[in-house]
């Protein structure tokens, strides 16, 4: 969560809201991310989406059924959509958000009847530094 | 929605499941994209994301707002929250998927209380000739 939490510090810097993610596989980092949709001009480019990109890459497949994914802030849809497809065992996050999350909030993705993978889940790590990197991005700009 | 079919297609050539995605604005296709996860490596290279990723370049921006997005099968919740966050103005789509979709199956993405954007949506599309190269594909590979 160390190498997430300094690539949403990273993410700030660059003007964008601030999350970061990491993709471990055995305890090595395949992929570290910082959210960047503005500054790459493209809207899918959410952290875990890039670190997701990245790992599999990596690894040379479309599948990431040992690896486990850290990230700063609850995942959204499309990211937990992402989570799933790519068969992450295990989700490791820090801030909840109730108004864009999809895991414990709103559509509660993994929760769904339909969902094809539910990686194992486990909220809040990290979770103080990580929403105040929000509030204080948020803070900034108003 | 010819385009979109027609990348369709290509996927299946390339052992991909057939979809195809194509945004359009002001009646010019500003993108098209064939389903591409195992040729690409990349979990998340749905048509959709590769025809929303694109378009977005194409313009600059992370925002499609002014975009329709036409795609041969009902997109899952990754694609159907990429939709949100590139702010597709029209979602054309085609054959309905009771399995992975989560328009009018599963989380009904854009029907949740939280979600930011809702594009106008219309379903059934060239909904027969996207079903048939579904089943086609999936036939062959049992």
């Amino acid at each position: 969560m160390r190498a997430a939490l300094d690539a949403a510090v990273q993410a700030a810097a660059a003007g964008e809201v601030p999350v970061g993610a990491a993709v471990v596989l055995d305890g090595r980092i395949l992929a570290v991310a910082a959210n960047a949709p503005r500054t790459r001009h493209d809207p899918t480019a959410h952290a875990e989406m890039l670190a997701i990109r990245a790992a599999a890459e990596a690894i040379g497949g479309d599948r990431l059924s040992d690896c486990d994914l850290w990230v700063t802030l609850e995942p959204c849809a499309m990211c937990a959509g992402a989570i799933a497809h790519a068969r992450i065992a295990r989700l490791y996050y820090g801030a909840s958000d109730p108004k864009g999350g999809a895991v414990e909030h709103g559509p509660r993705l993994f929760a769904q009847p339909t969902i094809h993978h539910r990686p194992e889940i486990y909220p809040g790590i990290g979770e103080g530094e990580a929403a105040a990197l929000l509030r204080e991005f948020f803070a900034a700009r108003r």
